[in-house]
Formats: structure tokens, sequence, C-alpha cells
């Protein structure tokens, strides 16, 4: 019996992953998997997503360097959602920030507040 | 200017949450919010869902009493992803644990191995 059988993928074939920084607790992000991404991920030992946007898997710090080792995958009790214990090299977000929750809603909705330090410049990283 | 304008909610008009202990910082649980579901978790100071099995906004604990006072909201780079930081009463998980991730997908994808244990009885809290 494969765990894949049972995962609930959404109607596009697609589950939400949460990664989480297994040293910091941090959450770093959130992306969708398909199931070739989830397979790779457990086969490489590092995260690998699908891209809504492109249409195809990716190596998360394919271009940047900034790669996710897994360290544990757990799955919700509704088996439709994932999260991702990793140790992550440099920074997850593609602003340049280690978390991609950088910004704070305050002020009953009305402002976005950054929270969080630039851990890397952007310019640099993607060409 | 409401913030409200520019986050990113899907084609069903809902974004995800993602719920996370301030004090532990263990993810509990990963839920969707509609723009209702959203302005009453800010005017409340509690977190409120839509149920897309119920097609209704929900307060999170209004059955089980196991609710979750908002200490922060965050939001992602794309404002497409919510990150909520709670202080949770008795667990967020239907099934008993305090959070939904519980189990461990091991055994390259074979098998599901319980990590958390049981913080209420069900059965008592939900009749």
């Amino acid at each position: 019996m494969n765990i894949i059988d049972k995962i609930k993928f959404n109607e596009q074939g697609l589950i939400p992953a949460i990664v989480q920084d297994a040293e910091s607790n941090e959450v770093l992000m959130m992306a969708y998997m398909n199931k070739v991404a989830l397979e790779k991920t457990f086969e490489t030992g590092y995260t690998h997503f699908y891209s809504r946007s492109r249409k195809k898997q990716w190596k998360k710090g394919e271009s940047s360097g900034h790669v996710q080792a897994v360290k544990e995958i757990l799955i919700d009790c509704d088996l439709d959602t994932i999260l991702i214990k990793v140790i992550q090299t440099g920074g997850a977000c593609h602003m340049g920030y280690r978390t991609c929750f950088f910004r704070e809603i305050t002020g009953n909705l009305e402002d976005l507040k950054i929270v969080k330090e630039k851990v890397f410049d952007p310019d640099k990283v993607y060409e």
C-alpha cells in the first residue's frame, strides 16, 4: 500500500505543502505539490513543488541554490495538507527573506508592516 | 486602502490560512478563509474559516470550545497565503490532537506513523 494513493490531491491534482524550518520552527512558505513532486521529494530528500504558472515540477533552490533538505514529512487529519520540516539553505523567499511571511497585516486590515529582515539580495541571486 | 482588496483570493474566493501556535510554534492546522471569515477574524480576535463542505463561515471552536485567540496575522510575498499565530485552547484537531499534523509519512511513502499524543477525547467534545 502506497500512502500516495490515500492522499487527497485536489481537482487540479495538487496538495498544499507547508514548509517549516526544522530548527527554528519558523513557517517558511507554502507551495503546491503534485504526485511527481511529492515522490521526487521523498526520493531525493530535497523539496520539489509544482508550479501552477509554469505548469511543471521544480526543485526548490534549483536556480538560487537555496535548497531545502527534508527532515520530516507530516500529513493532516484529512489527508489533504502536508507539513514538511526542512533545513533551509539561505532564504526561502524569492524577495530575499528567510520566510515568505515577512509582512504583518495590522491596523484592522489597513496596513502591511515588514517584520523580518532580508537575508540575501535577490538581484544578485536571480539573474 | 483596505488590505483585503490587495489579497489574492482564489477562483472560489478563498485563501489558505496556516495556523501556528504562538507559544510553541507548532503548526496546528490549515483551513480556508473567505473575505467575511478574514474580516470576522480581525473584528473578533478569534479565528473564523469558511467550510467548503458546509458552504458557510464558522468560528473555530464554536462547538468544541477549542477557540484560537489571534496574536498576529502575517501574509506571504505573493499575497495568496495567510499565517496566523494563535493561543490555542484545547486541541486544534477534531480527532483529539493538539495539531492536525499528528502523523508522519515514513518508509518511502509506505507508512503513516502517529507521532503526537491525544489531548482530548473527541467523543466527549463533539456530540
